[in-house]
């Protein structure tokens, strides 16, 4: 791909393309501390669960390349005020707070010589968190591709790929990784409103890509459920509680429900660091609610009247009822997802 | 109101509302011949189902005032040519066909002393098309609001007011009687992509009336369905078919489902004028495709990268099953729909 979403350069800055303007244009935004990078991540200049842990991840290394504290115990408290303001930045995704608490485990469950030690370890374990990624965004796409018959049309909700986790994505590197195995693949692509995910940053990864697909209104995926042969349905995820209820991208509930009625098999795709033990069921996600305007005008251009409101919820939950499996890089998860996930986790 | 949708003006021209601007601007158009007509419905100048089938009547009057025909039959001649072009227009919403026949019904079923007889006739015809519509729409209003509870909430999608039908609309209007009834109501308003219909029109028109709504994407309908009390949906139709089965704007099909799931009634507002008792399932129905444009771009601005396509269908198909009730001007219809449809029309 001719791209990075997330790029640490060694003059201690994070680069992040810009998904705000895409496809209309191809900017990077470069971060040198963990504020900005709080509100690159609220105005979603970088989205997608995964993606959103390893940025999070690289704010505190930001604090850390940067610090001029003369203890470790001073440094310490700087990383705990940075990673405050990076916690805060959104609410829904776990993977955010699985990787601060990774990172918070390193900086404090260590003893460390000098501020430069601890300033190593905080950049080294960021750089870790995210070339692990890659190798978990691979082998769901391996473990994925075995679901995905040939000739597969497939429908898909918002982005899930390079642009929203590292290299090959989790839902999209499903079906970019049966792509490159040769099978014949279609997407039906929704578009993902408020924000466009779908028609904006989906449709040109696979355009990059090469792979075949057209973009539909959200609510017309039903019509094309009912009236053509799709083989699956395969979407992100943004938090999994432990009893496989999924928050993801608004609109997923709707798709799950529809493509049940209709047989197509439904999966989530996402790395084990999406499942959140701690978290019992859907109705114990917080779900963020974002600004009215995303609904109300597109661009700088308005579409409602003046003075009407929006309601802006960001994710639904897809009760674990509607979802024939879970692919993560340790494999498929079928129901009873309650045990299974258990067991996952080793908490059988 | 503040807006006539469709005006006739006695020196023989047709006024509609363009309803492509709104709520940006409020603009007419005029028309004095039929093509221009069929070319305005085709491009969603005016739109809704009886809407359409008003416009078409007065495309045939506009054929009539202008002719300079010297005999009864050329002057029928000229009308049977007009007549198949309105027909192409549109080939979803059966009311275009509806009105269309009636109106050849008036032509040729009768015998004319004169052109200027025939004239008269068809301007007639098309004045009590437009009448009946008011009536019609008045009485579905009276008929439905006895099952909105106080204090609904209540999902709506696309657009069923004042500018898809005469005066208070089907679905929407439904909803206004309750309102001037004295009853709360809320309603979440479908945005209904790919046009926008309800985040530009049905926004505008509560608003207007004063009738307290927000707008959220199609998608989130679901959401708020699993987390809120929501008490019904009410939609519009194109057409519904001897079965019951219903063809309206797409995205309909996908909140009945869901509505289904959550146990919340799902109703459709029509004049019996939309049931088509010669098409005996939805199957039978032509859903129109119109063009990729539609979602690729808003307004001018283009959102997906360029070379990419999109499928556009405009309608889909809600299976019988789905719908809790058809409320019509002659009240509301209920399951088994084949056997009470058949009856209302006095064929059991």
């Amino acid at each position: 791909m001719s791209f990075k979403t997330i790029e640490w350069l060694p003059e201690g800055v994070l680069r992040l393309l810009d998904q705000r303007v895409i496809p209309a244009e191809k900017t990077y935004q470069d971060y040198s501390d963990a504020p900005a990078v709080a509100a690159a991540i609220h105005d979603m200049v970088v989205r997608g669960a995964p993606a959103i842990g390893v940025t999070a991840a690289f704010g505190l290394a930001l604090t850390a390349y940067h610090s001029q504290a003369a203890s470790v115990e001073s440094l310490r408290a700087e990383l705990d005020a940075a990673e405050a303001i990076l916690r805060r930045s959104r609410p829904t995704a776990v993977n955010l707070f699985w990787a601060l608490d990774r990172m918070l485990r390193r900086i404090h469950d260590h003893e460390y010589a000098s501020p430069a030690e601890l300033r190593a370890a905080v950049i080294d374990e960021a750089q870790q968190i995210a070339a692990e990624d890659v190798a978990t965004c691979q082998q769901i796409g391996l473990h994925g591709m075995a679901l995905i018959p040939d000739q597969a049309t497939i429908i898909h909700h918002c982005n899930t790929g390079s642009l929203a986790a590292s290299d090959y994505g989790t839902a999209l590197g499903v079906i970019r990784t049966a792509h490159e195995h040769g099978k014949e693949v279609f997407v039906l692509v929704d578009e993902t409103r408020p924000r466009l995910q779908g028609a904006r940053l989906t449709s040109w990864e696979l355009k990059e890509q090469g792979i075949p697909h057209k973009i539909i209104a959200d609510g017309a995926s039903g019509h094309y459920m009912r009236t053509q042969k799709i083989s699956l349905c395969v979407v992100g995820a943004d938090r999994i509680a432990a009893n496989g209820d999924t928050a993801n991208k608004i609109g997923t509930y709707n798709l799950a429900v529809v493509a049940q009625a209709n047989g197509v098999p439904f999966y989530v795709a996402a790395p084990t660091t999406t499942i959140d033990m701690a978290t019992p069921n859907g109705d114990a996600i917080e779900i963020e609610e974002r600004t009215p305007l995303e609904v109300l005008q597109i661009g700088s251009e308005r579409i409602a009247p003046e003075g009407v409101d929006a309601g802006n919820p960001a994710f639904d939950v897809t009760p674990a009822q509607y979802i024939s499996g879970i692919i993560t890089e340790k494999g498929v998860i079928y129901p009873p997802y309650e045990a299974n996930l258990k067991q996952l986790f080793g908490l059988g």
